[in-house]
């Protein structure tokens, strides 16, 4: 409730509708989104700097769900998505590693109706090379443009690296470049696809710095150090920064795709990006906008165990997308958690736990066929098939994977580069009924 | 000493060399301008946002130059400006008008030496019209962008207006270009002079944001809080402004100007905008600029008395750019607070107090002719003059500079707003010797 309180004491600007809409949900008792979450219970901790976990089985994404008020996307999303789209949903969604929603269903009404909506995701750029995990929110997308045949846009918050990873600003950009490739790489329609750097792009679209100061106007200090944890001695940069990453969740942002229509919006990311979001759906209604829909990855675990997500800063986590065959091999086999037994013999009387096993965990994600996952499930887990077979199947997928990501990366030449992000028209047009 | 601490728990970035100097520092028991200031003491109240004074006599200006840890203007300095640059001191300088400075021998050693540095001023635009107050900092502009021959760029702060005023985006910017008009009309040189609305250059020059991530890099939530009397339930857009408003300090906000040049800064403008500076001074040599110089005026005040500054709010205590004859004649004689008797006998025999009369301070910003001014100043205090023919001087005065001012600004085309407003080359150049 003391989150609820702060919103009354309300800023000022393009609020005031807002206003009454806190005191009407004061009396109606309907929270705040933004007061969901808080950082950390016992076991799980989840905010967008950190994630770690006790259990060796990882993050309880039941017990996340509950914490942020989101939705379980359950069998009925599932079928309906199917039915609607006429698409089986993807393995990432039958798998349950996109497991949480808000507001999917609104999305999937509006399809069937004809209406327009976006799609919005992004990335961090703290690296040259992205990894494995990386790759997640980026697939699916790639995967949601095909099926829904919508706008993408795409940020780069190299400004929130600078910031938090005392980059340099110049070099921050480089880094925009470098990951732009690999997420070209991924198969975005370049006709529907705009990538953006904070940047570059921000000082280069005067809508985007106006959507900013009406978010700001909205947030209090109050509400962002509930949300994230900031404290008095942390610099007025990350204080100023959730708006950044908040507006391109609004259509407005961007009147060069989107013109004065107030279309809709769908973000995939992972859930440790829900507190961002939140904030966006409760400040979004006062700006006249519709709430962005949100739908949540888990977390693609580090070779180490699913303890913690993988790191771009120790290359011993994760696999990157430039590592050689012979790197991905050799990480997998030296690094890849077990969760087969001390020896064979044991192995084979009483079989592995796929629970905690790393690499049955990324078969998981990178084995599409769903029939040959469960085969290896069910042979692991009676012991009849090893932990060196396994970690066989899984090298040789990964390297195909990244063998043919290179390949396509390869062709990004920087005129390419420019193409997607070159602030322009996509040709988006709402039909009026 | 707590704002000296907060500095040590200093932000991540481009700070590192920061960090270094502030240990240094302490050590030094140098403090940091950041830590001066403070937000009020017993008597006058002199925020960015507030200026109010119990004495009938206004702000004790002399306080605030120990307050706020500035130099006074004073005969050496005086006679060091004329003796340098073969011109006599504007009035406002010679009357104590612009009475505290910050670097002003620096400025003055580089104009000798023959090297370059560049003016900014700035104002929120928070009404159409501006009113003889708003005038004062950029009648000064103008005379010594002549004097010295230097660029000069004006902020039109207007998302500032729009987050403390409550403006809509939209309502903000209209009023910037209402202001550009009558701040064209001072008559700055088209070819040196570059005037901007922060909500639409932002969104028009990358290297500006970049510099805003910069500063906000470098200063922290209590720093802010120390300087500007934040507190946890603002909304965060006032957090996130003070950058913005330094950020034109530093010439690498201006590439199209500066080009790769670190180019130094003098600042003038009214004693309440000079915590953003201490904050921008602190921060500039982190970032490897010069820290900005200042020459600070004090504030004209009201109709009413000494006590406040005119606001545009309140149209009975100022004379606005747009009033007519008439409307001038009608407020001195029915507002202007008198310094005078309460009879014309009292006042023959005893004289009039021009140290709080409000039409003999007016007329020290207003009348040019020293001997004259000298005159009425005998003349008043001596019972000779009466109020009425103070008033009568006064009114006479203002009706020419308003009507004047009007005739050029009738004359501004949005064609003439366009050559101000639009990012150019201003044709500046370092040249080395």
């Amino acid at each position: 409730m003391a989150e609820r309180n702060q919103q009354l004491q309300s800023p000022p600007g393009d609020c005031k509708v807002a206003e009454k809409i806190a005191e009407m949900s004061v009396v109606d008792k309907v929270p705040s989104e933004m007061a969901n979450g808080g950082v950390e219970d016992s076991n799980d901790v989840v905010t967008p700097w950190n994630v770690e976990s006790n259990n060796e089985t990882g993050i309880d994404y039941d017990k996340l769900i509950q914490r942020f008020g989101c939705s379980k996307i359950d069998d009925e999303l599932l079928n309906r998505f199917e039915k609607i789209t006429g698409h089986k949903p993807h393995h990432f969604l039958r798998r349950g590693i996109f497991f949480s929603h808000r507001d999917m269903h609104t999305i999937l009404n509006m399809y069937e109706q004809g209406k327009p909506f976006y799609l919005y995701t992004g990335r961090g750029p703290s690296s040259e090379s992205m990894h494995l995990g990386h790759l997640i929110p980026f697939m699916f997308c790639k995967w949601l443009q095909d099926v829904f045949d919508v706008p993408l846009v795409i940020q780069l918050s190299d400004d929130e690296k600078a910031i938090w990873k005392n980059l340099k600003i110049e070099d921050a950009i480089k880094l925009s470049y470098e990951n732009a490739k690999d997420i070209i790489a991924c198969g975005f329609k370049v006709e529907k696809t705009f990538i953006f750097s904070n940047l570059e792009h921000i000082g280069n679209n005067a809508a985007y710095y106006q959507n900013m100061i009406r978010i700001q106007k909205c947030v209090t200090f109050n509400q962002v150090k509930g949300i994230f944890g900031f404290g008095d001695s942390d610099p007025i940069a990350k204080i100023s920064f959730p708006p950044t990453q908040a507006a391109p969740a609004l259509s407005s942002t961007f009147p060069f795709i989107f013109k004065n229509w107030k279309v809709p919006c769908l973000i995939p990311c992972a859930i440790d990006q829900d507190p961002y979001f939140r904030m966006t759906r409760d400040v979004a209604p006062r700006l006249n906008h519709p709430k962005p829909a949100l739908i949540h990855s888990s977390f693609f675990p580090a070779l180490q165990g699913s303890k913690t997500k993988m790191s771009a800063s120790d290359t011993n986590t994760a696999i990157f997308l430039t590592d050689t065959a012979k790197q991905i091999k050799n990480k997998i086999n030296k690094h890849a958690f077990s969760g087969g037994r001390a020896t064979v013999e044991e192995h084979r009387q009483f079989g592995g736990n796929c629970g905690i096993d790393v690499s049955y965990q990324w078969l998981r994600f990178y084995l599409e066929d769903d029939e040959r996952l469960e085969e290896i499930r069910k042979g692991y887990t009676s012991g009849e098939i090893l932990t060196g077979e396994l970690k066989k199947e899984l090298i040789e997928i990964l390297q195909k994977l990244v063998a043919d990501h290179q390949e396509r990366k390869n062709k990004i030449t920087s005129e390419v580069i420019k193409q997607y992000m070159l602030p322009r028209d996509l040709g988006f047009v709402v039909k009026s009924k």
